[in-house]
């Protein structure tokens, strides 16, 4: 056990146990994608040390709607869920966010359907078989689709979004055909997409994708999130992103 | 009628009928899109005057593939499908490309299956019902499904290519979900994109997608392709393109 406190620079701190593994810089960016609105449902599919609940929350009190909104953090690994509700308990944001102790694939009945606004998910990345053998059994399931696959995720998130709601993730860019091909059969309409690169002129190693339940067939592409400038600082975007 | 005869930059000449439409840069970055082999059998579906089979054809020349790649354009319109047979006779192609007169919705018919090794398509970006009404019918049909849908494209493309083949196309970002679902739905998965934007910070405009008959799932996401730099000039890429 290897407990460690860090700042997420807009007011609010976490609790992470480093020897199982730590948030990176896509579950900052995918809590940064879509746009909270008033009165939000928010629900985040394995939230690990809850980040991006916590992320949101601060967005969401810096533009004054944090009373109106209301995130719930599913988690289905004892370790992670008792540090996030540490994190949310000592930052004061128990009547704003609740940690659920759970498996995605059993979220259709933990939850009742149409009941969130917006879903989120910073899935494992790689198919179930291509991990390491040898690797920290935590780490491995966050990593790799030991316990849910890509189609648990988004079928999870079909049940649980009513119509018209959002479903934000971010993925690996070889993994977007069947992303699309997933969110179209459990009708969740890819809306919204940007790749993210570490330089300008390079491949993309990440994408973020925001589907809506219902949604009428139209991808609106952005401009790539570009991370690095020149040299190895951040860009300009990404420095915002971080401060807010 | 308004005939007009281009330079293709690459030692061959295209004619078209101004009147009707004009190849664009889209023809252009996909004909050099996908890598020639030799023995290349390649079908250009809605091939308009043959810009994709010429550039492929003077490519071949470069690469000394040209005596042993044979490319089939298909056009349903009797005025372009006159103009393409007149550049590929006037340019000595006529042993190398055959312009065929028909309709992609029969493809499967007019052709044996399984005998392509590449398929080639630049489709109508817009849906049914988005065009002009008042717009000139050629014209009408080359941009919009009139005549045939994307999976009239789609489903041609996967009955006339063999095992292994590939498909390559270029299309709006807004149609990638459906293209991905489609693609894979007829067995061509999707393995390489780039998207192609006017400007390096800028939304892409267009995406280019190749496809593998049976292939195995990962998407291989490239650079973005960048098409005019900070003035109004063309990128070097695309420069190096036009000069192919």
């Amino acid at each position: 056990m290897s407990l460690r406190r860090d700042d997420l620079m807009n007011g609010l701190y976490i609790w992470q146990d480093t020897e199982l593994f730590c948030f990176g810089i896509d579950a900052v960016l995918l809590a940064h994608y879509p746009v909270l609105r008033r009165g939000d449902r928010v629900l985040d599919l394995g939230t690990g040390f809850a980040p991006i609940p916590l992320i949101l929350s601060a967005e969401a009190e810096k533009r004054k709607l944090l009373s109106q909104i209301h995130i719930t953090g599913l988690e289905i690994q004892e370790r992670p869920v008792h540090l996030a509700r540490r994190s949310v308990a000592e930052n004061g944001l128990a009547d704003r966010i609740e940690i659920v102790k759970g498996d995605i694939k059993e979220a259709g009945s933990l939850f009742a359907p149409a009941s969130f606004s917006l879903i989120t998910c910073n899935p494992p990345y790689l198919p179930e078989g291509s991990g390491l053998l040898s690797e920290q059994h935590e780490r491995a399931v966050a990593r790799t689709e030991l316990l849910c696959s890509l189609e648990d995720v988004v079928r999870a998130a079909g049940r649980l979004l009513k119509m018209s709601g959002r479903f934000a993730v971010i993925h690996r860019p070889e993994r977007l055909p069947e992303l699309f091909m997933l969110m179209k059969e459990y009708a969740l309409e890819p809306k919204r997409m940007r790749l993210v690169c570490p330089r300008a002129s390079e491949a993309p190693t990440m994408v973020l994708v925001e589907g809506v339940r219902g949604g009428r067939p139209s991808l609106k592409v952005g401009p790539s999130l570009v991370v690095y400038g020149e040299g190895q600082e951040y860009t300009q975007e990404i420095r915002e992103i971080y401060s807010r």
